[in-house]
């Protein structure tokens, strides 16, 4: 099986758009905005030995792969469209393999309405992938980081500490609902600790966290330090209602910005640095 | 240097755009397209031992890797818009080098008013890097490889064969004096005889190569068959005339969609095939 097989077993796999003017199998793909939305762009690397163990199941890590993105777009309140997979196998991984890692992409793709527009085949000595999605969302209406005022409060999706091996489910539907609703709002990527500190420090401001609600068998110091969650993580004005689903573990506060308490105590930004 | 430290820095000196809302250090971007336009998206994969020796400059690196992008936006006759890189070094490489690299692409970024809208760092044990550029076309003229019809006459931009070290000039000016002239269109990236096959297998028609422009020291098989050349190939109707600074090389013919022919020889489809 050569590439050109390889793309043209892609192409008849993958589900169409009716966005997409031109897809698979062309220099570029071809993608049609609509009149009063914006864009949302995002990438995302998954490379063998450093976010997953090379024994996984190959449908199970393009899910992954996927997903990753899928959950930017997520925390952006936007609807994913498109998505362009760059894939680089090694000599290990065979013809039944890649095609196992698109199936896993492309059902989660199916599901969440992502259309397979392109990407790069490449072989190397170890696995690395790279998705970009494409998403959209009613111009201005973008959830971002940078809006938390005190008073606020900070609520999260789901339970945190999950064991890192798990599926990843992109919060999309609660992201859409957070448009208009929610002041900030990200993804928890690197353990709440950090990316409320993130999210802190782009909104000039300081949280305190009262609770955290933890998965089966997980301890707080996973959920603070420990990431890969990939739940929402956002804010409320003072006296909104999170949606069904979420729940409230703190408070915005005036003071230092970035500066996270736990139960009465600072907790350290610390978490997953590539380059720590 | 950690990975914030980074990504500031990265931050500082890339220029910004007026049509991106929201860019990096956010969890997406945030593109506003305009009315009666199409988006183009593409990437591209650079793999260290693969597409580039460790020891070249990190600054040629970097500008290699969104060059190479930039070829496939030109060849679809747009405008390049913004890009994501996501870029894993090894521990060999120094803050140093990450910089040189950013700054070798970020300059090329400038002069073909790319904005970079984000991307992902990451390490693992060699360079990897894949740039996603978004460009734009107003709507429905993006360029493509199937309109090419017996008759039409092919043609090549600059000269052929050149060694796979040099810079890579990326033709955004052709492309969009091409739009609305040329009946195909694509980049020259894995040699004339295998790019002008694809050209003509997605056309449905064949073609008579007749001579071609050399570049200093190239063979014909060079040319031919050697790849990295990032030259545009396209096609014209019957009595038009290429640009300033193109060559017409042959012609298009009838008969068994995708077979060359050069001075009446048929020609192997041959040329880098990752997974051949």
């Amino acid at each position: 099986m050569n590439e050109i097989d390889l793309v043209d077993w892609i192409k008849r796999i993958a589900a169409p758009s009716p966005r997409l003017v031109l897809g698979i199998g062309h220099d570029c793909a071809v993608f049609r905005p609509k009149p009063g939305e914006d864009l949302l762009l995002k990438s995302d690397q998954l490379i063998e030995a450093v976010h997953f163990r090379p024994d996984q199941p190959p449908a199970a890590i393009g899910e992954r792969a996927l997903a990753r993105a899928l959950s930017d777009i997520a925390a952006a309140g936007g609807d994913p469209e498109v998505c362009l997979v760059s894939l680089t196998v090694s000599k290990r991984q065979t013809p039944d393999w890649i095609k196992a890692f698109f199936r896993g992409l492309l059902r989660l793709a199916k599901r969440t309405g992502t259309a397979l527009a392109g990407g790069d085949l490449a072989r190397a000595d170890r696995v690395y992938c790279d998705v970009m999605v494409c998403g959209s969302v009613p111009r201005g209406k973008a959830l971002r980081r940078d809006g938390a005022r005190p008073g606020d409060s900070i609520w999260v999706s789901g339970r945190l500490g999950k064991p890192w091996d798990r599926r990843i489910q992109p919060r999309l539907a609660l992201g859409r609902q957070l448009r208009g609703l929610a002041t900030a709002c990200m993804d928890l990527s690197d353990g709440l600790a950090l990316d409320l500190h993130r999210l802190t420090k782009a909104s000039g401001v300081a949280a305190e966290i009262d609770r955290i609600p933890l998965s089966r068998g997980a301890t707080v110091e996973r959920a603070l330090h420990g990431g890969e969650d990939y739940e929402l993580l956002f804010t409320l004005p003072p006296d909104a209602k999170g949606p069904r689903g979420t729940a409230r573990i703190g408070s915005i506060l005036p003071g230092r910005s970035g500066l996270i308490r736990f139960r009465g105590s600072e907790v350290e930004p610390k978490g997953y640095d590539h380059f720590g």
